[in-house]
Order: structure tokens, then C-alpha cells, then sequence
């Protein structure tokens, strides 16, 4: 059994630990994190921690209405400008916590005096050093190169930390939802995606499409295909695939829709025809019986949280398949080629 | 000869006029764009308006420090959520001016009393009538499906908005740089670039790597190869690149590194080692001796602007490359199949 496997698996009691440990918290993160100041969010991160942030970016958008910007690390780390943070809390999302240009990002809200978070596995790390706040994801060690639990424990902490802008009112049945989401992450860890797999063995190119809260799950499950089994696999939004990237789809292809039951589902349908006359296979992560009937691999998903927390158990069944393709293509599971954990930009 | 061809050539011009024409008004952006309430920009456009905005948000961070929000129009077309736009100047990019969803965004924008403006290439369009201000393209109709003329005339504009936050005493010198862009444009838009083409004839798939103010150009060069020659073509910056990306490199691969002169060329020259040793081909679009000594196809920029202004004509050798590309696989230039001009989101 690969720790790929094992890291998989332990998603369930991992998001479960974090949201227990974090609840109490909620009025202390409420007064340090959203002060009445707070007119816009800036996020930094890289690789799958940027695609958490995407999530954040909807998620706060959806809750608060505030627009959040993802931060531009090379502002500093390659021209020396340090941003001018007025009127923003700043959130800093890195498992590892050691890239110094998100760090730097970091340091200099701080500086100006603003509200900071650090998001990360290692509340020892320099990221967590330079932050007002922390909040450990506290996973264990994530032995395996590709992040899964890491990922999805920075989903739930992101989420957490938009339930903490509310008032007590408000959030009692949103962290209804965030206890539900252990139960709902044991149902589809184990599903059965061998089918898919097999289905998209010889795909030379997977277009991966989604939107909205789920754009960066979309982006996250591209990744992961591309990283652990090596196949070129691209993220895009549907509107943005039918306006142009689908000129270079043909047989060869498959596309793998990202469409859980949130608001954004609807747009997949109008994807399936034109992908398949181009010659694509198309398979979908999606639990309504018209999508899945439509496509060529249909992933059933057997339950699902609350719309807005769909993104922190959509990815998991990805996650399967990603590590059944690259098992299939004889890849190292835990140290795919040319792959680092660590990014050190500096 | 294809309209693309002539839309490419036209852009010397059409930057040139565009620039004289927005010069006098500098004094009325500053005013109406740039009251001293903006403390962050939010930016909303599609395709390769997008890797417009994508300029800007580097843009604004090295002029003035400003936060840059790439706004997500699914919040409002998808969830029915109008964002807080307090502390904002807002900027839509489209050279339509259709799109629903972004015009929704400006109209919210503006019905909440925020500075909005609207960059378009249709001064008749819904988006500019939604807009406080308007920045006419007037670059006249562009009938090649692929962005070209549009694309550069938006990165003009975008830079005549950050040198409209200045006062008069630093406009002059960045003005003087603006002047001297059309000649630049003129001595790069006849540049040959059949031998790279001809080097990357063979290419299953291209990654192309740039950072910083062109990390935007990447997105566009990578998004004009993929439309006109149908070539699987993605975006990197160089440190995600080497993070996790190129485990999917291997023989077959090559690598276009956008890599003008300015501070985010330097980490262009640790690429191109990786990808070789994994049996890419490499290009380099790039004024660096150096650089395109170590580079299998190099194609030297043969007059290059100040720093600030490199994404507006580095582009168009990559414009010149995707159509020499697109030629070559016997492909219509002019309405490459499955693009649509116009991306009606709804």
C-alpha cells in the first residue's frame, strides 16, 4: 500500500480533528481575522495550497461578498514591492510553510498591521512565525509528494475561517454542515474508480472542467493527474472551454466534468455534446442521474455535504483516480519524477 | 493573406493612435479612476482580456502598490451574489463589450458609486454603457476570430490607466516610454519566426514559461497557439513549472520561455537544463545573448521597450509563431474551428 494511499484514506478523521479543534477558536478568529476594517481578502499560496484558494476566493465572495485577490508572490520576491495591504486581511496558505516569497507576502501585512492568517501543517515553520494567526492543520506528517490531506484540510480550515465572519446566529448551521463532512468524506474514500481508470487509460490529454466554488477543485484535480501519473491534463471553466480551448480537442482526448450538486452543476450539461462530436471521452464526478446517464464514465458520488463545502469531498474520488492512472502507467505513487514537495522560490 | 495577418500588422499603428488619443485624457482618468478611497483594483474580462487583466494586476502592484482582484463573474451570472466593491476601482476588459456577466459586474460596481471603466473595443457596446468611464479600443474591427490587435491596444490601455494614477511630474517619463512603443512594434512585427516554427512542427505539446508582468503574455501565447493551430499548449510560471508540471515532460515536449528583458528574465536560464535532460525542445522568445545561446530555437527580439511595456511586444513574434504553426497543419487562420468570437455567458 502506497502512504499515497494511506494519506488518502486518513482525509475522513483528518477533516474531522481539524473542525472539532477549530470551532472553539471561532470567536477568537472573528476578532483577530475580521475586524469591521476588512474590505477585501488577499490570498497567497502555490500548487495545490493556490487551488484551495481559489476555493476561499468563491467561498468569500458567496458568504461576505468581498472580493479576494491572489496575491502575485513575485511582486516581491522579483521586483521588491512590497503591496500597500489598507483595507485587507491577508491569508497565507502553504502545508509546509517554507517558501520565502509566500512568507515575504506575509511579513509585509504584518508590518502594515494587518489581520494575517497563516494556513499550514507545521505551526513551527517560518510562515507560521510571520502570522498574527495560525491555524495548524495538525494532519501529520504528509509523506507522499502529492498533497491530498493537506489539501483537503486547507479546504475546511478556509471554510472555517469564512463561518468566523458571521455571528453566533449564523454560524450554528453552517458548522451543522462542517460536522457533517466526516461522514459524507468516509462514503466516497473508498469509491470504486477503476472503471473511469480503465476508461481513460490511453487519453493523451484530459481537459478538466468546472466552475465556482468547484473552479479550484477543478484545478486541484488536474493536477493531481498530471503530477502522479504524467498525462497532460488541463483545468478550465466551461464557458471558458467552449470559447476557445476546445478547438484542440479530438480523438485522444477526454474531458472529466467536476460537477457535484451546487449551483454551478448546470453548466456541465451543455458540455457533453460537443465534447463527445469532437471525439472525447467524457467521464463526470457527479451525483445527478441526467449528467452521469450522458457521459461515457459515469463516478457516481454516493453522498455529498452542503453546497458550499462540496469542493472538500469532490476532490477525494479524484484523487483515486489520479493514483489509478499513474498505478496503471507503473508510476511511483509517493515520488513521481521530477516532482518536489517543497517549493523554495526565493 | 489572412486577416490575421493584417490585424497583426496593423498593431504598430493602433497602439501608436490609441496612445496619442488617451494621452489628453490622463488628467480626467486620474480624476474619475483614481479618487484616493481606491485602496485595491478589482479586474473582470474573459479569454484573452483575461491576460489583459493578468497584466494589470502586475502593473498596478509595481506602479502603486494596489492589490489586484481578478474578479470571478460566475459569483453574480451563477450564484446571484453582487461582491462589496468597497475601497474598489473596477475594470472591466472585453473587446466586444457583450458578455453578460461581465457587464453585471460593472453595473454593480457602478450602482454602488465606484469608479468603474470600461475597456472595450465597442464604444456602443452594453459594457460601455454600464461604465463611469470608457477607454475606446479604436483599433477598428477585428475579424479574425483570434485576438490580436485588441489583445496589444488592451495592454496599452491598461498601462495609460496606472501612468493616470501619477502626477504630472512621473507621467512625463512613462509617457515618453509609451511614445516609443509603435516603433518598437514596427521593428517586431515582421520578425521571421519560420524556423522556430518549423523546429516545433512536430510538438504533441507545449508548455510555455513566463513570470511577473508577463506572466499574463504566457497565458495569451499559450492560449493563440492552442486556438489557431489546435497544438495542446499551457501556461507556467518558471518556479510551478519546476514544481510539479514538468513531471508530465518528455520527448515530444517543448518549451516556449517568454523571457524579455526585464527582472523575471533571470529565472528563465535554470529551465532550460530540466527540460532538456527530459527530452524537450526549448525556444526562447528573449533579447538575452545568454539565454538564447543555451536554447535549441531561439528567436531574438530585435528592439525591446522599457521594462514596464515588454507584455505589449513580446507578444507579437508568439502572435506571428501560433499562425506560422496554424499554416503549417493546413489550418484556417482566420476562424480556427470551434471558436466563438463572442463568449455570451449567461
Amino acid at each position: 500500500m502506497s502512504r499515497l494511499s494511506t494519506e488518502i484514506a486518513e482525509q475522513p478523521a483528518a477533516v474531522g480533528r481539524l473542525v472539532d479543534r477549530v470551532t472553539p477558536m471561532l470567536p477568537e478568529l472573528h476578532r483577530a481575522l475580521w475586524p469591521a476594517d476588512v474590505h477585501h481578502v488577499v490570498l497567497v499560496a502555490r500548487g495545490s495550497s493556490d487551488n484551495a484558494a481559489r476555493y476561499a476566493q468563491y467561498l468569500f465572495g458567496l458568504h461576505h461578498r468581498l472580493p479576494v485577490a491572489l496575491a502575485a508572490p513575485s511582486l516581491g520576491s522579483v521586483y521588491g514591492v512590497e503591496p500597500d495591504f489598507r483595507g485587507a486581511m491577508v491569508i497565507a496558505v502553504s502545508q509546509s510553510g517554507q517558501s520565502p516569497d509566500v512568507v515575504g507576502v506575509l511579513d509585509a501585512a504584518q508590518r502594515q498591521g494587518r489581520p494575517t492568517l497563516a494556513v499550514t501543517n507545521d505551526p513551527d515553520s517560518p510562515l507560521a512565525a510571520a502570522a498574527g494567526q495560525v491555524l495548524d492543520l495538525g494532519v501529520g506528517p504528509e509523506r507522499s509528494v502529492a498533497a491530498t490531506k493537506t489539501y483537503t484540510a486547507s479546504l475546511a480550515a478556509l471554510a472555517l475561517v469564512s463561518v468566523a465572519r458571521f455571528g453566533d446566529d449564523r454560524r450554528a448551521a453552517l458548522l451543522a454542515d462542517l460536522a457533517a463532512l466526516p461522514e459524507v468524506l468516509s462514503a466516497t474514500v473508498d469509491l470504486d474508480v477503476t472503471a473511469a481508470a480503465a476508461g481513460l487509460r490511453d487519453t493523451e490529454h484530459l481537459l478538466v472542467a468546472g466552475r465556482g466554488l468547484n473552479y479550484g477543485t477543478t484545478f486541484e484535480v488536474a493536477l493531481k493527474v498530471r503530477e502522479l501519473s504524467g498525462m497532460v491534463a488541463e483545468a478550465y471553466s466551461p464557458p471558458d472551454l467552449l470559447h476557445g480551448p476546445i478547438a484542440a480537442v479530438a480523438p485522444g482526448a477526454a474531458a472529466l466534468l467536476v460537477a457535484p450538486t451546487e449551483p454551478s452543476l448546470a453548466g456541465h450539461r451543455e458540455l457533453v455534446a460537443p465534447l463527445r462530436a469532437r471525439g472525447a471521452v467524457v467521464a463526470a464526478l457527479s451525483a445527478d442521474p441526467e449528467l452521469l446517464e450522458s457521459v461515457d464514465l459515469p463516478i457516481a458520488l454516493p453522498r455529498e455535504p452542503a453546497d458550499w463545502l462540496t469542493p472538500v469531498s469532490t476532490v477525494v474520488p479524484a484523487q483515486r483516480l489520479a493514483a489509478a492512472l499513474a498505478a496503471d502507467r507503473g508510476r511511483d505513487l509517493d515520488a513521481p519524477p521530477g516532482l518536489h514537495k517543497v517549493t523554495r522560490t526565493s
